[in-house]
């Protein structure tokens, strides 16, 4: 790893000639946890400063999905006549967040999402009352969707399902029109904004408190003083290769790197540099985009040794977490001629093709007969119905039985995964930025894909503007206290 | 997480009005890094000071095996017979101490293993010219064994293979005599040892560099300066409790937990609040001990699906982290009557017992012919000293012919995996920490499982006290400077 160039470790105060600016809450990032933070900072009443590197608003939240996910009872849930509570919801994120979840923000997380829901909508956020019943990014401006496993194995056994996924009510992508309200948000709020601002590093006070940061422009870096916090709201480190080499080596697998140029991880380092501490850095959320179509659902998913290792209709960040971290991102699946298909987002390869499961296995260079036993199994249960293995849904089980049967490549070394971290810095359910005693870092809060969230490796869609949104927002409010 | 009760951020030296001890080089901790350490800067002419918040030193390495993980071509390794080369030793690290092993630390480290061992016999610790071929850790004194995975699948492809678990010359555990060399070795160098001080935190220079510790005795704090340097050889994290929680809530589900009271993880967090970085916070060594008897890496380690995941040959720290990690800690043995046995260090239980493998199945509760389908397989090649499908060697390849049959638990939650934490600072191979743009943290040195070594996740015995043994030497000959 190479030392980096310039000095990233806290300024202290005591070193600052002048305050070039000043504001009661200085927010860094203007994605939409920095736009949730400036709103609420300033209907807090404070002198709210946003600083954000890019040309303007937005960051990766405006290149995102859009999807939000909320529930416990929210006013489209209703609407679209489910009904959830957040007890389920808690049940649910506990149980496909972890390893070893956050109770405490969890806890928050769900028992407010029906009134941050609420908030979403008065900030201009628009959702249309309609359920898109196919489980992934709805492609016209349907309103809820399953975004995560709710509705599959084991999780529909552990807490009753509900629809979580919150689409803002556009055609197509919604990370725009999400993030277009937000900051109209954050502007009628009163929040200035300065953009081409590159924060540096923190000032720090001699017993440690966070008083403000180095921001570079224009060429010149100006000390900005912040009365009473800063908000990290600096996106995650997706694209800095030093950081993914050192925390998440996994991670650089994958083909799909999503996030903008901003997302390298300075917002994380330069607080780690003051004392603060991080969580999970190795964590990431990994996506194995199988559908649409959904008919590939009926497909059986294989690793090496020809053995199936997940239910096929789990959420697609499951899949790609355990065909990466668990299966070494070799797997394939296998249709028949009835389901054939090919994803729709991204090209595939075919492996091998054969008449008979005997003829595909050697194609694909397995002992005989790994694969044929791993699908006469399948087939054997699938005809009535069952998946006693992995308990796939009734639904998408029918036994593959239409020669020929293919072998579509899914290896992460050929096929298009896309990856983004959720490793950061652990911050409690205020977001405030802890240290590592656990004790609140004074001064500094954070938000959204720089910290460590709700998802600590296991992933629902939404996930990350849930966290940015909802964090954002306790973070701006106390940091304006 | 509860906050913790006492401050453990750096103490700043313009707050310090007296220095009660002065050294130029200060140790923290005296198991095999710490002595390591001494040993070193005190040969480098530095004025040494130890302290040890025991009674006396020792630390975890004194109730380890005391096996130490060294290669390239060793005296011990020619005086056995064994070819090997810094170049494959190199090799198989980097394969198996992924993911993404730091290669300049595995670099320096194999490079200079075999001076690494002369040094240790100078120290005065005996090692005797014989082989232990069981490949666990010798009950006689041998001096020389496979310690790792290096001849078997996928490694032996990889590297050529050789053994290289060092371990010192006394009938039964080897940790206290390597301890009562190192540290008469740190005696006669002339380091001052302080015992029951624990440090509480470092000191500080405005411009961050370390300048000594916060040490608490005898009821009394006392402040420490280093004039050069301090080195922190503190232990892991494996029992603190909010630690595992925060960084590594996996490993929790491990019965037995290596280490002393002393592995709290206060030296990595009183690092982190100083403005270090640490790596790889969830990695840890998991053993499932399976052997001995050597006879049941004859058996069939199966998943609660009832498929092989690995080739039981493996290595018990590799076994344990795929079944813990990859098959949440979910899996069987399954054994003949031939060669059946119970493991010789832990108790376990029996799962299922059958005359046929169908019966076996139904007993286990797994769907018909899951398991059945597993062993045939198994059986077909092993019948030919093959194994497809994982590899394990010829010699460990019997088919199950014999009944009854029998299923072992060796489930996480039944059976004893032993754990430690892998986690630690981020060192270069000089044992400097650094932060988290990559930079020397001006005066703070570490090894051992204080940091992040050389196993960043996958592990071969021995690593442990080879990354404590030599870049304990790094870190308190750096340090001295």
């Amino acid at each position: 790893v190479e030392q980096r160039d310039d000095d990233e470790r806290p300024l202290a105060t005591a070193r600052v000639t002048r305050f070039d600016l000043e504001a009661d809450v200085v927010v860094v990032g203007l994605g939409c946890a920095g736009a949730c933070a400036a709103i609420e900072a300033a209907h807090a009443g404070a002198d709210v400063l946003v600083l954000e590197r890019a040309g303007g608003g937005g960051g990766t939240s405006a290149n995102s999905g859009g999807q939000i996910y909320m529930g416990g009872g929210t006013a489209l849930q209703r609407a679209c006549g489910f009904e959830d509570s957040p007890e389920q919801m808690f049940r649910y994120l506990m149980a496909s967040c972890g390893p070893g979840p956050d109770e405490r923000l969890v806890q928050a997380f769900c028992e407010h999402s029906p009134a941050h829901f609420d908030w979403l909508v008065e900030q201009g956020v628009p959702f249309k009352a309609s359920f898109f019943p196919d489980a992934h990014e709805p492609p016209q401006d349907d309103g809820l969707t399953y975004s995560g496993s709710e509705d599959v194995h084991p999780f529909c056994e552990i807490a009753r399902p509900a629809p979580r996924g919150h689409c803002p009510q556009v055609v197509g992508s919604k990370g725009p029109l999400l993030m277009q309200r937000l900051l109209g948000g954050a502007q009628r709020a009163g929040a200035r904004m300065q953009f081409g601002a590159r924060v540096e590093r923190l000032i720090c006070e001699s017993d440690g408190r966070v008083a403000g940061v180095v921001a570079r422009g224009d060429g010149a870096a100006r000390c900005v003083r912040a009365r009473r916090g800063v908000v990290l709201c600096a996106g995650g480190f997706i694209f800095d290769d030093a950081m993914l080499e050192l925390y998440a080596p996994q991670l650089r697998a994958c083909r799909l790197r999503l996030g903008t140029e901003g997302d390298d991880g300075r917002g994380i380092r330069i607080a780690l540099a003051a004392g603060a501490a991080a969580l999970r850095m190795d964590a990431g959320d990994v996506t194995l985009p199988l559908v649409p179509p959904v008919a590939l659902r009926k497909g059986v998913l294989v690793n090496r040794a020809g053995q199936r290792f997940i239910n096929e209709d789990a959420y697609m960040g499951r899949l790609g977490e355990y065909a990466l971290l668990r299966q070494g991102g070799q797997v394939f699946l296998i249709v028949d001629d009835a389901i054939f298909a090919r994803p729709e987002l991204f090209p595939v390869e075919i492996a091998a093709v054969g008449e008979t499961f005997a003829e595909l296995e050697a194609e694909l260079g397995l002992p005989a007969p790994a694969l044929h036993a791993t699908l006469e199994l399948y087939n054997r249960y699938a005809e009535r119905g069952l998946d006693p293995l992995f308990h796939k849904r009734p639904a998408q089980l029918a036994p593959l039985v239409h020669p020929p049967f293919a072998a579509l490549d899914l290896g992460v070394e050929r096929y298009t995964y896309a990856v983004f971290t959720l490793g950061g810095l652990h911050i409690d359910a205020r977001g405030a930025v802890l240290t590592p005693a656990g004790e609140p870092l004074p001064g500094l809060f954070a938000a959204g894909r720089t910290t460590s969230g709700i998802a600590k490796q296991g992933y629902s869609s939404g996930l990350s503007l849930g966290d940015a949104s909802f964090f954002g927002r306790q973070a701006g409010r106390h940091a304006a206290v």
